[in-house]
């Protein structure tokens, strides 16, 4: 057992709790003593304590003098909760390991003064890449103020979405919509256009066999068409929010407001996905899962806005010129302006297919640990 | 080291003829004698020695009481060699491990029926799944006297084949282009529609580094309206046949006829698949490479002639409406109808995937030993 060990499972503890600790990061850790692991902690859930707290609290006396672990820098100011370069440095433990540096300006690199300077020795950088990975909605919300874009598309082997006449129930089999469901879990938001609502009148909210954390569900809607019956406007299940244009009608307003919904004016022409990523970016959605239609994927790629891509591919063949893709619209013309994605997940699901991509440059690495 | 080793070793030698043997199965063979492997060798060519005859060359004197591993039953019959199955007897060899029985009717048993009966031990079955992989080709044209079909299409992570405005140079890296290569050397026959040759003025030579064996070019071009400029027509480096309609005119069959090329008639309206592959197996053809375009994937797609599909997907995103995609044509409307696959082999070729995926049901193993 050495550190790369010890920081594997604190990241691994991490990793379990994806999707419940927005807007925090998700933080695991690990405290050893002479060899023994005394302590074991994540951060849980926002407003509650942070990984270290958990683990040298399970650690009690034997945190003295112990190396703790932790995936990201300990905080050193007093936020929802005390800080925990204090907490270490009061229960007398004498090393830190830190797989990375928390790009929070209130901490970024003062958590480790404070603690070097009460003479604990710190480490840096162990598994850094891995932990990056794992909390790159969070690194990235808090770098552009805006949610991390994840696009996920569910085709046919040749790239149909549904049969010529429309038929698209189901395509992929019941693993790969089971992943669906995890992913919606973790992501604060969940995106379709009006064509979608109108088509399919989906309730998108996350139906994981264990329960799960419902996303806010946003309408992209410039017209205001979302029907008063809608399912995202009467179940109650979830928040939803709708984006509209400045010009439609007040009272349709007034009555979606009063179901509960919120109603969002844009004041372009066309809905700009920057804008709208800036604008749900303070309304405090740090993750955006866009589930499509077409039209709506091709909005995301022509901004530039995608920060990962997740397809879905079942191993049947459609065929058919009439039959749909996941991207309609104008696409890109000319083959040197294509979105260039690196392939970083290649899994097989059931019978289907799932492939992970990220924009060329914008690799971490490799997700498997 | 044991019989699965030993066999293992026997199938990847036979491995390594791939694309020169046709129209002969693919065979290896080892040649094992008190531990020690004496003797090893693979059928070449079609017309020349047999793997056991290499093999068995090469142990000379250490046959004698030697086990013989081989891929494929020895052959029992006079063909353009002496049997194998004698050679075994006379040189003495004591037992004979064989991975699967020859479906030729000409073989199927006889082998293993005169070796035992000349006392020598025989065993099948080893590795039998990998052995029926290695020649699916062999045993698909074999049992049903057509060419064994595969399909190829690369795509776009969206699946397209090309912009909205036809860029399709190039879609796919160049280890995806190479592996095509590899392929088309494996290949008696390519086969693309008039369309692809108007619109590419394609060679479909095999170019690879090391040189390779050119499939006969196989145009469906109903109407005759291969130019006699093409490079399939002029370049005189491999056989070309056109597959046309009765009534297309005589003295461009002559023209076509004089450059060396084989016109073949066929009497339907539109040129049916299955009876395609009938007559291109009385032709000799025993594999054969589909390389498109979309509206011929959707002729091979309806027909149910496919045995295999291998996807290229270049992990970029194109989009479009109007961007092509790898099947045409009518498809399947109802989705139930569609060609149900099961994905044998998933590989990364630079930055690209290879997918492979035969018809559900029509698994043999996983290709990786």
């Amino acid at each position: 057992m050495n550190d790369i060990t010890y920081m594997k499972l604190a990241l691994q503890l991490a990793q379990g709790t994806m999707g419940q600790t927005s807007p925090n990061p998700i933080v695991g850790s690990v405290v050893v003593n002479n060899g023994e692991i005394v302590g074991m902690g994540a951060h849980l859930k926002a407003g509650t304590e942070h990984a270290e707290v958990h683990a040298i609290k399970m650690a009690g006396e034997k945190a003295k003098g112990a190396t703790i672990y932790v995936t990201l820098e300990p905080c050193s100011h007093h936020g929802k909760t005390p800080p925990c370069a204090d907490l270490i440095i009061n229960n007398k433990l004498k090393r830190v390991v830190i797989a990375c540096l928390d790009p929070n300006p209130l901490v970024a690199g003062n958590g480790v003064e404070k603690l070097r300077k009460a003479n604990i020795e710190v480490e840096i950088g162990v598994l850094e890449k891995e932990a990056l990975e794992l909390n790159k909605v969070f690194f990235h919300y808090i770098k552009t103020k805006k949610p991390f874009v994840t696009l996920k598309t569910a085709t046919s082997l040749d790239g149909k979405i549904a049969t010529s006449k429309g038929e698209s129930k189901w395509i992929t089999g019941e693993l790969a919509r089971e992943d669906v469901q995890q992913l919606r879990h973790e992501h604060d938001g969940i995106l379709v256009g009006i064509g979608t609502v109108l088509a399919d009148n989906p309730a998108l909210t996350t139906r994981r066999k264990v329960g799960g954390k419902n996303p806010t569900r946003i309408i992209l809607d410039h017209q205001l068409r979302t029907p008063l019956t809608a399912k995202v406007v009467t179940d109650g299940e979830a928040n939803t929010w709708i984006i509209t244009g400045k010009t439609t009608s007040d009272s349709k307003q007034a009555e979606l407001l009063q179901l509960g919904v919120k109603v969002i004016n844009v004041d372009s022409e066309e809905i700009n996905i920057n804008e709208l990523l800036i604008l749900l970016g303070e309304h405090g959605i740090t993750s955006l899962f866009v589930e499509g239609g077409s039209a709506v994927n091709d909005s995301f790629l022509r901004s530039g806005c995608i920060n990962e891509v997740i397809t879905y591919i079942a191993p049947k063949l459609i065929g058919g010129k009439e039959a749909p893709t996941s991207f309609s619209g104008i696409g890109f013309p000319n083959l040197r302006d294509a979105l260039q994605l690196s392939i970083k997940e290649v899994k097989q699901l059931g019978d289907d297919l799932k492939i992970v991509s990220v924009p060329k440059g914008e690799e971490y690495v490799y997700r498997n640990y």
